[in-house]
């Protein structure tokens, strides 16, 4: 019997192996279909002065030899444009661009880049990863870095209140000139001015407390001599912002001397002198300086980051549009070099992306934008072509070229003055791009009677759910989280010491156009130390919307069991929402900086609903910890 | 007899009349496969506010309903861009521009597009015909302008020779505004400073006697204050004539003060002053002004223009590359609205094509640079990738992604500094662009073992037959025809005023890298009138050679009866020629201005053999008529 059984036990055991053995091989011949015949390529640094062309040239023969995998020798690897793949491409939140790289991914399946503990030192307009149309991509171990910034660096040694004046001393690592009075800084095939400028303090590696007092600085001011220019006229709508109308009507207002070479004067600041021992950061022109993202993902569905270091990037550490399921790891953006400022824009940023984005175990550091803004496009009814189509208008410069949408997507229709939400819905039969601002969009349903001009459309498809979890966001320029996704959206174990808001969920319309509301968030576990420290009189966490109404923009919002260690009250600002939990938070005074708006409460609320406290603790130092509208009489801090 | 011969008669007219009637059948079965089914379109002035919409998605559904004509109601039509076809487009001698269009005439075959007397008014950045890869297309009876001009006028009302100024009044066609001290004119969707400026003469409407006394006026300086940016180093060769680099160290030197609504002091010219009562044309930054030709023709073999007018275009009246067979019979290129200028760069340019080019019955006037340009492209051997592969460089920045050739064309190898000639000739296998400076070439044979990096390529294919038969050519800036074909070019009843040349002849290298040399050139019953008037001190018909040396560079040339009606000496200059004949031409002194150059020769002859003088009758004032070098002791003018 024990035999019996114990043989009984072994064929279960058998029979448990063969299946296992079986499915397995099923697996490993379905892995080897898929890769059969594929190469790993290995590069060494026999290529590391310029790893440009021999890379490049292996990707674009991976047609007739596939790749599985593209190795890197441990090492350190210069790339150069002179020889790269040169791509015109539209990006959401940058330039359209012309720019080049030595890794256009475009329709691959399953491939892994393993930089094996490399680091990948980029030279001028280059997208080190490019990657469209592909599946399964992983990047792994990597450094990025360029060998000029884009932006530039100098430290405030004087300031002369009688004259209004400060002197800026610039290392050899920032050539410049003097152009008619305007400091250019030249790099190799870039150059910028002051433009987009702001402090860092040099002790903290961080942005300088209330630097708001002393940045930007106007770069522009008014032109005093124009003569029929408001005659010239326009048959349709014109974006005022776009780099063409953006310059009518401005001149410098900025101008610089040299007192001796490596030391100048900077004239016409609008705000206070910068204080000596600050450093001086600036970009340049806006419309110009978000051209080199380090990683450009578009139409890929699964997509995998582990182990990057993004120390650079004119633009974004990583910019994702129309792709899904994006998951960075440890995926750091952290200055190098003695550097203040990492990336020169966001750290992260994700467009129409769907199924899942996670962020785990990141770093996001001292880049000159947010951490990570997952949002939607609104785009703007233009006209109505036939009964069942439509062209449409993008509404922001930084949006041309952006596709809302795949067949079948489900689009609402919404109109901002009555709603927050889709009056109707439709699902796309095809869009066809006739320029960058106009696309013609065919759903396969007809038009309802009441679409009119000027009504938004969003993508409720293109949404994902959102994780960012165990990540320091510190030290960087705006925002921490910008959050805009309706699907669940988990921030968890989180540090957030940032300038402005630590998590701000918009809905906006006038200006970015970006799209999308909150309906499921939880805020959990998270740290907030001194977050608004720039002089912004708004709360760390922070709901927005442009149009002062009644309506509901967001729903069902938990935020529990995180800490607010902040200098100053408002930690907690909401409007518009339908549902909020705040529970099991502490919040203290850090005393880390002066109180920049003392008379603020914790928390202020407004046209809201369904609001619950429940055991916070508060030992901070507001005189009214809540601030309520009418609507909310009996509610009360607990 | 007689009838048996007239039946006889009869009989041979019934065959050949059946003979024909059979061809006639054919070619008309012929037609009629290649015309089946295809529409004639017609537009009428229902769409004459912007045509843009309708003839773009008429012409975009062309695949699934083919098109064989598009006509146009008599009337005016407006064409504006923000609903135009959006391309990226590399132009020869152009700006590489995203730019707009409501005629994307891409893979036709067969097409007239006729105008019936219409004109098509154009709005910003556009290209009113973009045809590529095509093959028999004709455009008639149309004439093409723009609402606002790409270039801007104003009239010299005093000048100040104590303060070395000017004033200029400025109509309110040309909307301004002052920024930093500079003077803006500010279009649709475009603006450019003073930049490129030349003065016409408005009672001669053409360009001022000795203008270059005058302009372009300095609107660049050099900076005093650099640092560091010599030590920006670059991996491979720029072209510091690009862009971005041709702004680095220099600055603003003209600076513009208004004295009362439209009219500004303009301070600081390098030359004498403009006398009163000139206009000064200026067209702004030389590398962003070339933006928007009227035609644009690629890899199209056929192409017609009949009885078309171009009043205006921001670039070049018709630029074709790497096509063949263009016909241009009453294609004139004249100015509108009591405007100065018509185009803002050259009438016409052909790069790269074959088979022939004929202008015939053609009027270019007021134009602001040559009335034709006809040559192939250097391009530079770079480095050499394998035995049958080579990476080329593109040499000047108005060149990028110009494809040298198709498969099995000839390729000569060049080294200027031994021969202007080949020597030696590859076929091409394939070419890769892999960004706007850089391919690569792979050719058909192994490559010689002498090939050196910095050798030039020419594709010996691609030069075509050139005709220029009963066309006027004058008040334009620069040159009248630019000829670099060895193919056969005839030069016939054509009558020149130019300011500069009326015919070049070059082989350069060293700056636009435009290639070709002539072999077969005849220059035949035209008549030249005070050409090179603006002040150089060149020939009238000038061969001119970058690299001086001994080597023959144009062969087989012969100028016969032929009028040089000309206020100055010079009127023919030659160079590096084997082979000339100079027959049966009169040369007179006109008298309309004062001699520029009096101590010039009538003809300048050097490094030059195998040159005859005939019949030819000399009444001008030239104390030596024939200036030659030693190698030419016995030649006589006759």
């Amino acid at each position: 019997m024990t035999l019996f059984k114990k043989n009984k036990k072994s064929s279960v055991k058998l029979i448990l192996a063969s299946t296992l053995l079986f499915l397995a091989t099923i697996l490993s011949i379905s892995w080897l279909s898929q890769n059969v015949n594929k190469q790993v390529v290995v590069f060494n640094t026999s290529i590391s002065e310029d790893a440009t062309p021999k890379v490049l040239e292996r990707i674009l023969n991976a047609d007739a030899k596939p790749i599985s995998e593209i190795k890197f020798e441990k090492g350190t690897y210069h790339f150069y444009p002179d020889k790269g793949l040169e791509k015109f491409v539209h990006i959401s939140n940058h330039n359209d661009v012309i720019v080049r790289t030595a890794m256009p991914i475009f329709n691959f399946k399953n491939l892994i880049i393993d930089g094996q503990g490399s680091t990948f030192i980029y030279h001028g307009r280059m997208i080190p990863f490019l990657i469209d149309n592909s599946n399964n991509i992983t990047v792994k171990n990597v450094t990025v870095d360029w060998a000029d910034s884009f932006h530039s660096e100098g430290k405030i040694v004087a300031n002369d209140t009688t004259k209004h004046t400060f002197d800026m001393e610039i290392s050899e690592e920032y050539p410049y000139e003097i152009r008619n009075g305007q400091l250019i800084f030249v790099k190799e095939y870039y150059e910028h001015h002051l433009g987009q400028s702001i402090l860092f303090d040099p002790k903290r590696k961080g942005i300088t407390f209330d630097t708001e007092k002393y940045t930007p600085l106007n770069q522009f001011g008014k032109i005093e001599i124009s003569r029929n220019v408001d005659k010239v006229s326009y048959k349709y709508p014109v974006d005022k912002l776009e780099p063409e109308f953006r310059i009518i009507g401005r001149e410098n207002a900025l101008t610089v001397e040299e007192i001796k070479p490596g030391l100048v004067r900077i004239h016409n600041t609008k705000g206070d002198l910068p204080p000596v021992g600050n450093i001086l950061v600036c970009k340049g022109e806006q419309h110009e300086n978000r051209l080199a993202p380090a990683f450009r993902v578009t139409h890929t569905y699964g997509f995998n980051a582990t182990n990057v270091n993004v120390h650079h990037a004119g633009g974004m550490g990583l910019i994702a549009e129309n792709s899904a399921d994006l998951i960075l790891d440890s995926f750091n953006v952290t200055p190098s070099n003695g550097r203040m400022v990492s990336t020169t824009a966001d750290a992260t940023h994700f467009v129409g992306c769907r199924g899942k984005v996670e962020l785990k175990n990141c770093t996001f550091n001292n880049q000159l934008d947010d951490a990570t803004n997952v949002h939607g496009t609104y785009q703007i009814v233009q006209d109505i072509k036939d009964e069942f189509t439509i062209g449409v208008r993008m509404g922001h410069f930084q949006q041309q070229g952006f596709v809302i949408g795949k067949a079948n997507d489900t689009i609402g229709l919404v109109r901002l003055s009555n709603s927050f939400f889709p009056y109707n819905k439709l699902t796309i039969k095809n869009i066809k791009k006739i320029n960058s601002r106009y696309q013609l969009i065919t759903f396969n349903e007809k038009l309802p009677a009441d679409l009119e001009e000027g009504d938004l459309l969003e993508n409720l498809d293109a949404y994902p759910e959102l994780l960012v979890e165990n990540c320091t966001i510190s030290n960087n320029r705006a925002r921490g989280l910008l959050l805009s996704s309706p699907r669940k959206t988990v921030i968890k174990n989180n540090f957030f010491s940032t300038e402005m808001e630590a998590i701000l969920i918009p809905i906006e319309s006038g200006h970015w156009y970006e799209s999308g509301s909150v309906e499921n968030l939880e805020i959990v576990n998270n740290t907030f130390q001194d977050c608004q420290h720039s002089g912004f009189n708004r709360g760390v966490i922070r709901f927005d919307t442009d149009d002062d109404n009644q309506n509901t923009a967001f729903k069902n919002v938990a935020i529990t069991n995180n800490v607010f260690n902040q200098f100053d009250n408002l930690i907690l600002q909401v409007t518009n929402i339908d549902g909020l939990l705040f529970e099991n938070n502490t919040i203290t005074n850090s005393g880390t900086f002066p109180q920049l708006h003392p008379k603020n409460p914790a928390i202020r609320i407004s046209h809201s609903n369904n609001i619950k406290f429940r055991k916070n603790t508060y030992k901070g130092k507001a005189k009214t910890i809540l601030e309520k509208d009418d609507s909310l009489k009996s509610l009360k801090f607990k």
